[in-house]
């Protein structure tokens, strides 16, 4: 059923509501280039903001930006077996170059392990060069076959974590610790709850020892893998021969780590708080907090509204505010409204003749959790800390709402395979379940049913009390939360 | 003659030199990949510093960041004949991907107008959608013959701004407008002084219609040109039919602008400002603008000066200072001061014991101009805000000095070839000349000297008294700077 505004509703078919608001609310667009999307501005400055937010908590926990090369000799990433193995099929390939045929051809970045490492080999020599933290901000290509905005394209954008570590210890606490800075981010920015823990080896990163992940659920109750955080123990190391000297004069490998969040982060703000009167964002990620509307018919209106939406932009901006007056000719403010709701701007604020003579303006929230009001007066003295105020709350509001959804899709406790089944036909969240720790197991039921295990929860996602047998009837060697994911 | 520290001298070997300042102050190092360079943190903070600047400024007039993609199919290329002509031997093709060859190749973009214009085809319908005042942060890559780390690398980093306008005069203010913007921050930021003008035919962008460009003047007299911005006119336009309707109904040809500087920025403010002791950075671009280098000999001491070291950081940092503790044990003060001299850090502060009794602490420059004392005590109470002022004098100051150094390294109003040939082979930096206007002279001048005509300068810049003729003794069209160059 459509809402009547040009947008397919989520109920009736969630997957055409996605790619109607990437398009509507002017994200994303399609390329002449397979799988490979243009970020619009609008779209652009979300990640943006991301970046901000995550790059400063990377420089804060003591990581340093730097620049690897986009292209790899094909040789390098020959050399671990198993990253390879994981990631050959989804390569883009350069053969020539300058009008001659290479001699080796050169793979483009689907990740860096198979550049950084021949590099870092020349870097550490010591016990003293360690640790060594760092972050890039870059675009990778895999060659995917079906691809969707944001979600999954063939070229995206990312962050990817590289550091080295002394022992394993510290490489797995840098694991953990930037599975937390991916978790804080999450929640605390893109209002999204996820649930963090370890992957199981089928899903395990190439190359990795282990791989942490937090895990989002999204309206349509998909899980998305939002970040993940790898130990990869000696392997790139053992692969790239990088040793260090120990203080006691021994050469040893280094540990490593690597962790990456990308674009789709984008999608999953969308699948998150969406509805169906388009996009829904929390402040601290919106382009714009708050879009003034002035209302006016006659010319001396104009100037009257116009004035007053400018004093009010100042005192927003003062308090910390981003806002954007919309003073488009040409377009009554009925137009603009339904296209800022569109675009998901948390607060909008009208402003007309009546209003400013009453020195006040009408707030409209783009989010109405049950017990607030839609549209509330405010006076426009003292507007920008007030707004301020508002909009945090907000921001808190949309974290509550969506936690409170993603606990009354989830079900804990099934041990029952039939009962697993209709759940995930009725299309359930997060299925909290026993496994055998069988990979043929977490296979077949992924056959069956679509639906993977997600994550090995970290322990404060746990049961009370946990299943002491999985889906296959034998005894559960640890409780796992599984999902059908994007 | 080497400085005995291990650098090569400037006036030894400029580009022994440069190479070595590159690899020792840690800015980048090579890589595996032919022409690739790896952009190491202190070198890329320099970057992340130049980006903020100018992506500041790119918003101030309007424009907002996006994203295309970094695969063009060769076809949207081959529609803009004279724009591949110019960029057809220096691309990298991509020929098989996901493990089967592409029906059709994709070129690795060497800048982004042919994948740019096909997309704001579907962007642009009326007057009402125009100016549309893009910018991209990105990689691209150019096969070079011959590379040089951050001069001319094969992949290299930028922003390229792509603008679509109503008509003519507006897409020439716009060209105009930032070519303004880059001069500002070469000069404001970089403290580097630049020429600004217009190219000729023969050093014309490929595709525009106008060419303008910034040019500086390195350390060893030759020219580099640090940022370009071109009117394209309606050439990219008309080749991928991008019409907009006025608002008298007719359909007509969009106006585009298109301008870029990259991580060739940083090579230009080593070049500018360098010395034999190893980079000079100016505050505004240094990742570090204070050291402190806290001096200790028992452990009682080293607890008091860390103390003082940290009360002076945080004094330094709330004035707004970017400042650094180098608390590295097992290393002599005196190593720490090569190391930051190396690495080009404006102010080292030295705190030792009896500093710290003396409530002071030594101050000692990078860069001494004439008349400045190297090192001066400075009380420790007020040094924040004292030393915020003493830093932006030394931005200034270093712009003074680079301007001066160009002045003194310019000769103007060259008519005689015998003369012009002579100054060229001295080494001479900027020679401005007449020049008749023939591409085949110009051509001429640059096989015999290796100069060649670096812009047709803006007013502001012009002789008071122009030559009259052309090195070759025909009547001159224009004054030209001439000068070898990067």
């Amino acid at each position: 059923m459509s809402n009547g505004k040009g947008l397919t509703s989520q109920t009736e078919d969630f997957s055409a509501w996605y790619n109607e608001i990437v398009q509507q609310a002017e994200l994303a667009s399609h390329s002449p280039v397979r799988g490979c999307m243009v970020i619009r501005p609008y779209g652009y400055r979300i990640w943006e903001l991301m970046q901000g937010a995550l790059d400063a908590m990377f420089k804060a926990t003591g990581h340093q930006n730097a620049y690897f090369p986009l292209l790899l000799p094909k040789s390098a990433l020959d050399r671990e077996a198993e990253h390879v193995e994981g990631f050959a099929p989804e390569t883009a390939i350069v053969t020539h170059a300058g009008r001659t045929q290479l001699e080796e051809p050169l793979v483009i970045r689907p990740t860096s392990e198979a550049i950084i490492w021949p590099i870092l080999r020349d870097w550490i020599h010591s016990y003293r060069d360690l640790p060594v933290l760092l972050n890039q901000w870059a675009n990778v290509v895999r060659w995917e076959l079906r691809t969707r905005p944001f979600l999954r394209t063939t070229e995206f954008l990312w962050q990817e974590g590289h550091t080295a570590h002394a022992d394993e210890a510290e490489a797995e606490e840098e694991t953990r610790r930037m599975l937390g800075v991916y978790r804080t981010f999450m929640e605390g920015w893109m209002a999204m709850p996820v649930i963090t823990g370890l992957k199981t080896d089928s899903e395990r990163f190439a190359g990795a020892l282990r791989t942490y992940a937090c895990e989002g659920l999204m309206k349509d109750n998909k899980a998305l893998q939002a970040g993940t955080s790898h130990n990869l123990g000696q392997n790139f190391a053992r692969a790239f021969d990088v040793r260090y000297q120990t203080e006691e004069g021994e050469h040893v490998y280094v540990w490593s780590t690597s962790w990456g969040v990308s674009t789709r982060m984008v999608g999953g703000l969308i699948m998150t708080h969406g509805d169906d009167d388009g996009l829904v964002l929390p402040p601290k990620l919106a382009p714009y907090e708050v879009v003034i509307v002035p209302i006016w018919r006659s010319d001396e209106q104009r100037n009257l509204v116009l004035e007053a939406g400018d004093r009010v932009r100042a005192d927003l901006e003062a308090a910390g505010v981003r806002v954007h007056v919309d003073d488009r000719e040409g377009m009554n403010p009925g137009s603009k409204y339904y296209d800022w709701e569109r675009r998901g701007v948390p607060l909008r604020l009208e402003v007309g003749p009546r209003d400013v003579e009453a020195e006040s303006v009408m707030v409209v929230r783009r989010f109405t959790p049950q017990g607030t009001e839609r549209k509330t007066p405010l006076p426009m003295n003292g507007a920008g800390p007030r707004l301020r105020t508002h909009l945090d709350n907000i921001q808190d509001e949309l974290l509550a709402a969506a936690k409170e959804r993603r606990e009354s899709a989830t079900v804990r406790g099934v041990e029952d395979y039939g009962e697993f089944k209709s759940l995930m036909e009725g299309e359930s969240g997060f299925v909290y379940t026993g496994w055998c720790g069988e990979p043929d197991c977490e296979q077949k039921v992924k056959d069956d049913t679509k639906a993977t295990i997600r994550v090995i929860p970290d322990e404060e996602y746990r049961s009370a009390e946990a299943p002491t047998r999985c889906l296959c009837g034998a005894p559960s060697t640890c409780e796992v939360v599984r999902a059908r994911a994007y």
